[in-house]
């Protein structure tokens, strides 16, 4: 997946190195449409290439469901590039740092509360006022308010217009949303593996990811964070996300019929598993430590709460968006239905606005959209230029 | 979807009135294929039309996860007909009652374990050894032990050849089985929306179904039959079987963004929920009534297990079959894979086995070929003649 190593060598002299600094943002007080105050939000940032002058060559890059602010480089000069999409962002590569500045930040309610590169004010932060972790009394936040922290960090440095903002997923909502609540700052628009609206499909598709959380006794209607975490709901739930994510065609392609453990027979033993569980166990197992159980539970809600433009009309919040537009998709995503993300296509172009509608295509499903978009490469650096 | 009645009033005077006289069958000693013994193993059965005198006008129908034997009719004269395939047995229906005798049985391990009209022997059994309930003490079952429970049903009626047995889903497995079991008892094979092995997509999900139960803390093991069962957790497991069964076309034609309480707004109130949620958890919470929790794990496991024949080998599993054989299936199915129904379908065909192949339409995905099988209606006729 990461092509760039050549390229990295023979780039000018001033090419970004692939080392990406952590930084974080501070709001004193934000205020959620919904017009809840939460004192002191923090998020994390990194950037990769250099902000030129005019300040008019920056691309927003919003992140998935389980995702981070880490899009791209490596936190360390020996360390290896982990960044989810290394494999476009780069010296030379189809989002230029040689030209572009690009820049992504950790959402509000970030699932990955525990982990050290992630700065996020959520449920699991301290409420200021009490002293304590917020738990369930965090404000339901939404897209939209994702949206607003970014518009406040990129005011931060400068930044009224977007070259493009892009996203995968959940960050395909808030490039959309984007796109719409401010069509004079974006001037392309990108969405990955995402549509206009959080269909019904998807509400109980979400739905079923806070489920064992909620089953969990130890989840404790959200206030566990002095006592013990409810691990075992958070690992399904992480596990259904992973399943949810992926496609019938990767599972058996990947997998076979073979036992977790080659002594214990699933068909002799209640308790034993096939190869295929374990692994998706040991993911969600990996996950679950840096996770946040209330978090999932938030970041479900704000996918749920979902429709451009946060208004009446679908058709409006859409129609609202001028920017050029890019939509790339998998037929296979079981998370967006395909249907919806063609009926958002059909949306934004219906009063002239741009649009181009391209497929992905791979055996992962929905992932697709982050693990196989090298293939879109030049399809990209065509549409930004 | 019952479209009989008409022909319920000009059929023969000695016609099937429609209703149905639960009966049960009890087997003195089992002996799992494992080698395991189960005394008293009882399960419960109906029939739908009369033996003749040869003993071979049966057509076994085979139930799927969540069913009952209860495939077609009424429990009582003034009732009216509930069965699951009632679309398609009746007199002068597909499966004509005027002409064969259709017989299914509760399946050992039956989800419906508290259901009045099912009869099964599972986890939720009294062990006349301890006079105590199973629990996960149950030894593991097969789709292959349900066949022979089966075998033993029909010897004691003095069936020893099938005109045909059919089934949906776990049903299509238990059909297979049946006609790779028993080649020389099985006239035709019907499997509707089942392929000849758990792939690992199908482990997977159905590995996340039984997640939801062991997370909830009154699961407790499988001891919970003199406590609190875990009813949340079988609640969530229900549920998701509901959505998976199902398929985002059904979702979004069928719901829209309502929420389920007009005054709790789920962008205002984090416990709020949109009403296909409520929809999808008040059914898991009509069907957790007469469910068991154990009995949907050992459910789980028993079609985790499957492969045609039980061997080594799928491609031997699904030689041994003789049987001309009528697949129908569901190309948005998401839990039995298109793909693998349609790799079954050349393996039995690959020795000169008649396969005909058919697609199911709807917008139900997996549940089409419970729901939409009359569209069915003439290829079955045609087929069973």
């Amino acid at each position: 997946m990461i092509a760039g190593l050549g390229l990295l060598i023979s780039s000018p002299l001033w090419a970004w190195d692939g080392v990406v600094e952590k930084q974080t943002f501070e709001i004193d007080s934000f205020t959620t449409q919904n017009g809840e105050t939460i004192p002191n939000v923090t998020v994390g940032w990194e950037s990769y290439g250099e902000l030129n002058e005019a300040r008019d060559n920056a691309i927003l890059i919003t992140h998935f469901f389980s995702g981070t602010s880490h899009a791209a480089g490596r936190y360390n000069a020996d360390g290896k590039p982990t960044g989810y999409w290394d494999a476009i962002i780069g010296p030379g590569k189809a989002l230029d740092t040689d030209e572009y500045y690009i820049i992504s930040s950790d959402t509000l309610v970030n699932l990955n509360a525990n982990d050290p590169n992630v700065t996020t004010t959520g449920p699991a932060s301290i409420n200021p006022d009490t002293g304590e972790p917020w738990g369930m009394d965090f404000p339901v936040v939404t897209i939209r308010d994702f949206v607003e922290v970014q518009r406040e960090l990129l005011e931060s440095q400068g930044i009224e217009s977007l070259h493009a903002v892009m996203g995968a997923s959940m960050g395909a909502l808030q490039a959309i949303e984007w796109a719409s609540a401010y069509p004079d700052r974006v001037e392309r628009l990108i969405p990955v593996i995402g549509g206009g609206v959080a269909d019904p499909w998807l509400l109980a598709t979400l739905s079923s990811w806070a489920a064992p959380i909620r089953v969990d006794a130890n989840w404790n209607e959200g206030n566990y964070y002095d006592g013990e975490p409810p691990t075992d709901g958070l690992k399904e739930a992480l596990k259904l996300v992973t399943l949810n994510a992926n496609h019938w065609q990767w599972a058996n392609e990947t997998f076979n019929r073979d036992w977790a453990d080659e002594e214990r027979d699933p068909a002799q033993d209640i308790s034993a598993r096939y190869a295929i569980e374990q692994t998706l166990d040991d993911i969600a197992a990996a996950r679950a430590e840096l996770s946040d159980a209330n978090h999932l539970l938030y970041l479900v809600r704000a996918n749920q709460t979902f429709m451009a433009g946060h208004g009446d009309s679908l058709e409006e919040g859409l129609a609202a968006i001028e920017a050029p537009t890019l939509m790339l998709y998998s037929e296979n995503d079981l998370v967006f239905a395909p249907q919806g993300v063609r009926r958002t296509a059909e949306l934004i172009e219906a009063d002239g606005t741009e649009v181009t509608l391209e497929t992905l295509e791979g055996n992962r499903g929905h992932l697709d959209g982050v693990l196989s978009i090298d293939q879109a490469s030049d399809t990209l650096r065509a549409f930004l230029q």
